[in-house]
């Protein structure tokens, strides 16, 4: 089984080949080649006993598409993307990039005619405020970004190439990912994840928002658990709708604090420090907090059990089982 | 007033030319200007007495929208489309004229840089079975047609370029437009009209489905007053989800065929003739058959008030008040 990983150098693109390498296959199938491709040059993954080609390359270049699947990868997983931030400060990069290339993908997969099994991360931000206390799988999609509405779009055009039979796809929407390993970044959603791992790894971390604010979250092994579902899961048993909300754990922050204090205890949850920040409170109030994902659970995909089983992916696949 | 109308040969367009050239104005605005473009050549509405000009072109043709546009419409209707059969049966055509040409309008309208009012008219395609017994506002799109897809994504595209600040947009869901004039086609759908046109005017007409059938209609008078509050509401009431379902007549087809009964007699209704078309009446299953437009309805617009009136609408308009 050839697999073909577009936006292999992001954290979940290098989490996931990470796991391929491990397993060495994919549900029943052995692994024979993968392709990790991303604007930055990815990383080969250390245990890969099969085959590995790294590529530079740029999904929105004409062309591009068409070459990463001249060899017909039987799984294709397009990760790509610029995030929410990036795509509303740049109108045009975002189109290009997220829908664009999506769509060139798409075209050059139906071109290649082997019809593959094409796994796209779309995300929760296709929803828009005002939602349900908990959005399931028949809530209208109205994003209020340009980031939602690129990947609502690719989520329909993927159905409709999949329902052509131009390519077997499945759409996730992803959760947020938290703990997210690496530094503190800019993202107005960055704080769920600084306020774990930094005080874990012993550094102080700022909390921009009350504690009852409510956010939807999955582990990064849950991310990779259901893409790798994603990969193998029976395309029939989708049916026309091939764009799932992913399962999650629903938290305030409080919680979270709750969870960090029961795993870590009270010294790392001292340093939390309260800075309360307006704008990040009223760009959060529009995000969803909660969903009713009954499509994905009934069809095997499968959530992290507790925000305390979040906290302790973290501190085994990143801190090495250890808390500063 | 400037008014541009895409797609200004087509039967909804031809129509909302004769109502502006009848009213002279829109809202509380005089018209000064209209041009009308289509793919074929438009004509030209007789009661006109502002200038109008007439054009044939192609939207999807790269270069044509900024040419429509230059002179900065203040209202643009598009309702240009290829249908939802030949978007079938023409993949590459249905994205190109249909999505890309959408795009393209959105993408001149934002360089004109004049933020014009862009009404556009979407389809009930957008939603896919299985559905709610009445479908509501924020029920799921998921189309089960590339034309419901296409729509679809010019619907998320509108609101996007709205959210921005580059257009003023507004999306309409029309019901399926009955009575139709004109000859009978091919279109699957098109026996709702068939079967009360061709009676009235004294012929024979093939009804494939069962009496039991439901659907939603709106006559194309009612579709004109839909397209014509769609230019002059207060976008600010809108607020950031830019497409409504439209209010519409859910009839089943042995409620259209009493009412044709009571609006015109037995003798018409005899020229109805049942010729089961399992093919069609497996297609029909799939469609939207009720739906709740509270959004639409608060918003001010209106549907005929029953299926007899839309018979009634089409006697006045298209027969001169005369039943065969």
């Amino acid at each position: 089984m050839k697999i073909l990983i577009i936006g292999g150098a992001g954290m979940v693109g290098r989490k996931l080949a990470e796991r391929l390498a491990t397993d060495g296959r994919l549900g029943d199938k052995e692994i024979s080649a993968l392709t990790l491709v991303d604007v930055v040059a990815p990383a080969k993954p250390a245990a890969a006993k099969f085959a590995v080609k790294l590529l530079t390359g740029d999904l929105s270049v004409v062309g591009e598409a068409a070459k990463l699947v001249a060899d017909r990868p039987d799984v294709i997983f397009n990760l790509a993307a610029i995030v929410s931030g990036e795509a509303e400060q740049d109108f045009d990069k975002g189109y290009r990039i997220n829908l664009d290339g999506g769509r060139y993908l798409l075209e050059a997969a139906r071109a290649a005619g082997h019809k593959p099994r094409l796994v796209f991360t779309s995300s929760i931000a296709v929803f828009g405020a005002p939602f349900p206390d908990a959005i399931g799988d028949e809530f209208v999609h109205a994003p209020l970004t340009s980031y939602g509405t690129q990947k609502a779009i690719c989520e329909l055009l993927l159905s409709d190439y999949t329902r052509k039979g131009f390519v077997d796809g499945v759409g996730i929407r992803l959760p947020t990912i938290c703990v997210r390993p690496g530094k503190p970044n800019k993202a107005a959603s960055g704080f769920f994840s600084n306020i774990m791992r930094e005080p874990l790894a012993g550094l102080e971390a700022v909390l921009p928002v009350s504690e009852s604010v409510r956010h939807w979250h999955a582990s990064p092994r849950a991310a990779v658990g259901f893409l790798l579902h994603a990969a193998t899961i029976d395309g029939a048993k989708l049916g026309p709708r091939r764009n799932l909300s992913m399962p999650g754990v629903s938290v305030t922050v409080g919680e979270q604090i709750a969870a960090l204090g029961k795993v870590a205890g009270d010294k790392v949850v001292a340093r939390i420090r309260r800075e309360p920040d307006p704008f990040i409170e009223q760009i959060v109030a529009g995000w969803p907090r909660n969903f009713d994902p009954k499509r994905a659970v009934s069809l095997g995909f499968r959530a992290d059990k507790s925000f305390e089983d979040i906290i302790r992916v973290h501190i085994e696949d990143e801190l090495g089982g250890k808390i500063a």
